[in-house]
């Protein structure tokens, strides 16, 4: 290649910028073999502690996206999606996709799985008996324009420069950059076609973002990075101090996203959902106003066409649809495990990120890539920040295969409620819109 | 093993101390190929980026020497060794060795290749028909214990984690970590069982150190872990704006080595060479003054005894020792061509990197390792900053062995030369001893 890798590495360690040549020359080098896994790992470390200029996400975001093929819709059709940043029970987007293509938005939902604490939307799509997730990008784009929407895995077409490079940042200790987030996320929603993006930035305990402060930094990068390939984006802040809804598991969460599709809706998940499918119809101009949006919303779930889609596309995608009516097809943990609050008071805090590191134990989610999981196994947890818990109150339930263990997933959620004598106001759950 | 790397990775990019225990972990992590070389590039980068505590640097030495075997001499021994950063022209080991050897020290020294635009002692002696610079670490210490001095390279033995980690490092941008420096320099001299050790630190273009106070903080650095292994060190700062001596290039700066020890002196040669050995003599104890070290040093080149000690080691290394006397034993350059000044005035500046850098063209140095060298390629440059030069005046030869390439060399090298109208004050050559 035109370029020696080390000087690029010394002008990006140094702090000067890379032009879009250079990095084009980076990645397309090493994705043909001449620039070694080190060598990229190096550079990675460079972008987390200089940064980068927006002309260097867009670079890098554009090489990205030129690795591999790109969807493209018809101009007139409103092609939206939703991307969150990881959280601890987040179903969301099992809900919103039905919802928004209920709507008649095309919504090309490309997920991907969960790792350490946080869940992943194709691990909850594929505790569905039979669900497929791996399609071509042909076949993909088939299933958004015959259903409305899609759920799947990002396939090998799609950006696999990111693909590798993101295996590469997990083991380097290089995911934490908000010019590498903002590359890997935005080169796989431009690249699947989305015109439209709300972006769910949460914030928290549960999540990788600490503080609105530097959210806003990521969101401004992300942002600027859709516009500059024509996409509209909207980033809702959102909070993941404490798991959302109730269930955290795999096939807990499907159920309760169904549910949540038959109108048993719970306040924070309805928030959220809400939240963010609105912004989805803004943005598109399918609504104008949120109040519109909402009473649109709430017309598609409780008139059943919203589950009526999310049946079709799980029949579509090689799913069992009679799991929407008969929950037993879901795998089935041998125990139940409840979770019994020792302290009286009421609840101050409860931490996501232990509860999902604690869940791991029982194989609801995973510690490395590659690892297997039992979609069976998750918790059922209730109480919420503020409400009032007396000593022998069920906290909620461990759905686990190995009682042992499960057993001290119990204990270690347990611990994870601060209960204090004090009342609290529940926290505010959506921060700020933008 | 016991740690998690990615998470030793995080701990030092987030700017925590890294553990005795952590980076003995790590480093032998890796010889043990449990770690990656891709995992082990973002460690360096990180010591690049955040530094590293005197604690960080001592444990990371010690895991280097443990790596591989060390020498240990009885503990009335002299035993005292010089080391270089790395400069062009730079032929003092070939004349201090001898001569410290001559005056009763022992000097083990382990050398390095020449890289980019500096040179390598082990090239220079290996320009030496026969010099073999590769010996198992008993035999050198055999050798050492034999002669007073050995002139070897570092045998797989010997801090093989520095060899690995700095192959890695020239690949990845992560030479120029004072931290990093500091383990590798200090690991080999401390496992070669030197218990007194000078340090050419240079500074200028043609060093990797760009001004004193940086170099002030690596030797500092240098000094503190040198202490903490019970190693007495004392570091001289040397101006290297300009190459030493008038040769330039493996076999050409052999014989003006020779020529030294034969007591045709240059003035810059004889000043630093002159003033390491002092160091090296009044730290064991050997000389009570400077005066009285150089009259020590005066001795022994001018009876012919250091000339013998390096004739004698010569022939111990398998070298042809006839070379001494006659130096058309060493591989001759087909082409002499003059540099002509084209210039009026007086020298303000030699720029010792381009003059490395042009060398390499005619391969009288590499670019990368594993280059092939040409022994006979190199330049005798003898006019010095504040000289004043007319044009038609020969400012050096270049000896190559083609002709077109050649003549660019000479072509770059004048290039190299500033030459202005206004008088100059020549440079100091040692800036400061610690």
């Amino acid at each position: 290649m035109q370029y020696n890798p080390v000087e690029l590495i010394l002008k990006k360690r140094d702090g000067q910028a890379l032009s879009e040549a250079e990095i084009s020359a980076f990645i397309s080098g090493y994705l043909a073999g001449d620039i070694s896994e080190y060598q990229m790992s190096a550079m990675l470390m460079c972008f987390f502690f200089q940064g980068a200029l927006t002309s260097e996400i867009n670079a890098l975001t554009k090489s990205y996206i030129e690795s591999g093929e790109s969807i493209s819709f018809a101009a007139d059709l409103p092609v939206a999606d939703k991307h969150s940043t990881g959280g601890v029970g987040d179903k969301i987007s099992l809900m919103l996709a039905p919802i928004a293509a209920a709507l008649g938005l095309y919504v090309p939902m490309i997920s991907g799985r969960g790792l350490g604490h946080t869940g992943g939307t194709l691990d909850k799509l594929e505790a569905i008996p039979g669900f497929n997730t791996q399609f071509s990008m042909a076949d993909f784009q088939n299933l958004v324009l015959k259903h409305g929407f899609a759920l799947v895995g990002q396939s090998a077409d799609l950006v696999p420069a990111d693909k590798r490079i993101y295996a590469l940042r997990d083991v380097t200790a290089t995911v934490e950059s908000p010019a590498l987030i903002t590359a890997s996320i935005m080169s796989k929603k431009i690249a699947e076609g989305a015109k439209y993006l709300v972006i769910d930035l949460k914030i928290g305990s549960g999540a990788f973002m600490p503080n609105l402060k530097r959210a806003k930094e990521l969101a401004k990068l992300l942002i600027a990075t859709g516009e500059s390939f024509g996409q509209k984006v909207s980033v809702v802040f959102s909070n993941m101090n404490s798991p959302l809804g109730h269930a955290v598991g795999n096939a807990l969460e499907s159920i309760e996203a169904m549910e949540y599709l038959k109108g048993n809706y719970l306040p924070d998940t309805y928030e959220l959902t809400t939240t963010l499918v609105s912004q989805m119809l803004l943005m598109t101009g399918e609504a104008k106003s949120a109040q519109d949006a909402e009473k649109m919303i709430q017309k598609v779930v409780e008139d059943g066409s919203a589950l009526a889609k999310f049946t079709e596309i799980i029949e579509a995608q090689g799913g069992n649809p009679k799991v929407v009516e008969d929950y037993k097809l879901f795998a089935q943990a041998r125990y139940q495990i409840p979770i019994i609050a020792k302290a009286s008071g009421y609840i101050q805090a409860i931490d996501a990120r232990t509860i999902g590191y604690s869940l791991v134990r029982i194989k609801a989610g995973r510690m490395k890539t590659g690892d297997t999981l039992d979609y069976s196994a998750g918790a059922i947890l209730k109480p919420k920040i503020g409400d009032k818990i007396a000593p022998g109150d069920e906290i909620g339930i461990v759905h686990a295969n190995a009682k042992a263990e499960g057993e001290k997933v119990a204990e270690m959620i347990r611990a994870a409620y601060t209960i204090a004598p004090n009342k609290v106001k529940p926290e505010k759950l959506i921060y700020e819109i933008i």
